[in-house]
């Protein structure tokens, strides 16, 4: 049994939980039951179910992919890429977006409540994949009525479920386009990770993650967390045209250790206003998640395995200032669908912006997206 | 009135404390007084003084230049560029290498007793700028009764010295190596130097600097700052080649959260022994002063202007890994150069391991010091 609750406004973005009952077996062996998806979608599912598709989320995105954010009050993430006009439009489109499993803005996390003790889960959350968030994503779709999926289509770790979604359902994806993503987490990639998580877990007030009842989350550790990770998404080119040296509301340097620069401001501030609308736990569990992440050790070592006999078309995306997930990952995947004998389109565009690129404004990203989509129109 | 008391082993590294009078006057309007520098000394000055090297140290580098680290037991950290047969050669040279101004290894720092209070200085201790540390130096050469320097040589912060020292006194500075460096820290090396600060302010050990009363120094925000300082010093492909994804004494994953991967176990060591041997204020000091470094805006905004006139020779090398300080900086230290009419040689070598190249086995490195201070005797 499943129950459907709206919570929004149904005329544009509609936000429901579906409460499936499971259990969903985990990559780990452990068994998840049950299974709460928070999800949004847009526009209205054709008779033939043909018109649904699937927008994945990044790391610390969420479902309001085109609604106002609950929380922070703004836009959704990717309000160029899903409306009226632009390259996935709901007045065609089924568009369905689901907060990933162990994240928190409503679908099963570590900040939710573990039915056997009734308490949240905390760190007794099982460890989960980015193929166990796909999975909890083919069971909504399924309790959609969804057979297939028009198409897939993710940014960053976004991109990496577009990649398992087209590994591990084949038959449920036509379209996979995977954007300024990789096929594994390299040991760079960890690292910066592995950093964040110390930051949390360095942070007294972490608790080994027991801070639910308390009033006193690890802020200041989750916000160095991301300042870290947010360097990651932005070029070195970027941030120097961006706010160079440039001095924060003052003439000369103080001497002291405010933020004298512009760029200390700016991170300060992405640090602080993260921690209003992120959970530490989730965190720790979604950046394991992805360094866990390698695509070809799941299908024997050998990437093209994954995509082998494949009938998805798939366009590859990067970004020429990336250097999270460079140019290099998007070949790799690439090569191994070419392989695989897949049908693929990839291109690098070019964009000063680093690895964020593909959340921000780009009429090429979206003109890409948009021949992409509609050539794959039956 | 200055004091030298020697400390060590009088054969081979000479390490001494100089008390200066002082006062010495900062950047930043503060005066200093006394200035105390620790430091070691390698082979015999000439009669006429016209051996002297100063190798000058990286951000948590010492004076420990080659001979055992007294808290590590660990090897001096440029063994590979000074010894018997080595291009810097105590036979011949005679080496100098003192602990910055800020640092924690015995010079002038905020560990140090303020003679104000007879307390340690902490934030008291006044906000410094590379040209401090550099003026210090000077003070020390001073003191030492050498008056031109046959080399200054310095890779990272220590490269910055030497632009430093050759900008300063340029009369006092025959030969000036400048190694994996950049003429002034770009937004993206502010960003992550913030991080580290942040880090360890974000500790609640460190108490807004006054720890050193306390056995509970802000070791957790220290480590996190080492780390996420020490994905900067390599490259994403030299991590590769050392780490890539490989597991920890492990077979499988682990599904939680400790040490899956070696890279994050590498990194957490690099943490947790950073603690041991350096102070955390000064980690704070020292890194602020990078990121005030900007040589052309303490010369009218033209970088050329430092060097105006100069008869130093400059050599500066660059490691094409390296996107700390990547090679596009030391193209601007050597435009520069040319544009002042300076005698300038310049070369990037090919090495995997990123900026921390400058510190590891190069022949090639060591080829082209040698072969450009041999260039220089007279």
């Amino acid at each position: 049994m499943a129950a459907t609750a709206p919570l929004d406004d149904p005329r544009f973005g509609l936000a429901r939980t579906a409460r499936l009952p499971g259990p969903l077996r985990l990559d780990g062996g452990a068994f998840l039951a049950p299974v709460e998806i928070a999800y949004e979608t847009y526009g209205t599912l054709a008779a033939d179910g043909g018109n649904a598709i699937l927008v994945c989320h990044a790391l610390t995105g969420d479902q309001h992919l085109a609604s106002t954010h609950p929380r922070t009050g703004k836009p959704g993430w990717w309000t160029r890429m899903v409306g009226p006009g632009r390259p996935i439009d709901p007045a065609r489109d089924f568009v369905i977006c689901a907060n990933v499993l162990g994240s928190c803005m409503g679908s099963s996390g570590p900040a939710s409540i573990d039915p056997t003790t009734g308490a949240p889960y905390a760190m007794r959350f099982p460890v989960i994949t980015l193929r166990d968030m796909v999975r909890a994503q083919a069971m909504l779709v399924d309790h959609l009525g969804i057979g297939r999926l028009r198409a897939v289509v993710g940014g960053s770790m976004g991109g990496m479920q577009v990649l398992e979604w087209a590994a591990t359902f084949p038959d449920r994806v036509a379209s996979a386009v995977v954007i300024a993503s990789a096929p594994r987490h390299s040991a760079q990639n960890i690292a910066f990770h592995e950093v964040g998580r110390q930051a949390i877990m360095a942070d007294p007030s972490w608790r080994g993650g027991n801070y639910y009842e308390h009033d006193d989350p690890p802020a200041a550790g989750l916000a160095v967390a991301r300042m870290a990770a947010h360097i990651t998404y932005l070029s070195e080119a970027g941030l120097t045209e961006k706010f160079g040296r440039r001095l924060q509301k003052r003439e000369a340097k103080s001497f002291g250790f405010d933020a004298d620069f512009q760029v200390e401001s700016y991170l300060r501030h992405q640090g602080i206003s993260f921690v209003d609308r992120f959970d530490a736990n989730s965190y720790l569990y979604i950046t394991r998640a992805m360094d866990y992440f390698d695509l070809a050790e799941e299908h024997g070592g050998l990437l093209a395995n994954a995509f082998k006999g494949t009938k998805t078309r798939f366009c590859v995306v990067s970004f020429d200032t990336d250097w999270l997930y460079p140019t290099s990952e998007s070949r790799a995947i690439v090569h191994a669908l070419n392989a695989a004998g897949a049908q693929v389109s990839f291109v690098e565009l070019s964009s000063p912006f680093g690895h964020d690129s593909f959340l921000l404004e780009s009429p090429a990203l979206e003109a890409v997206i948009d021949g992409f989509l509609k050539a794959g129109q039956t």
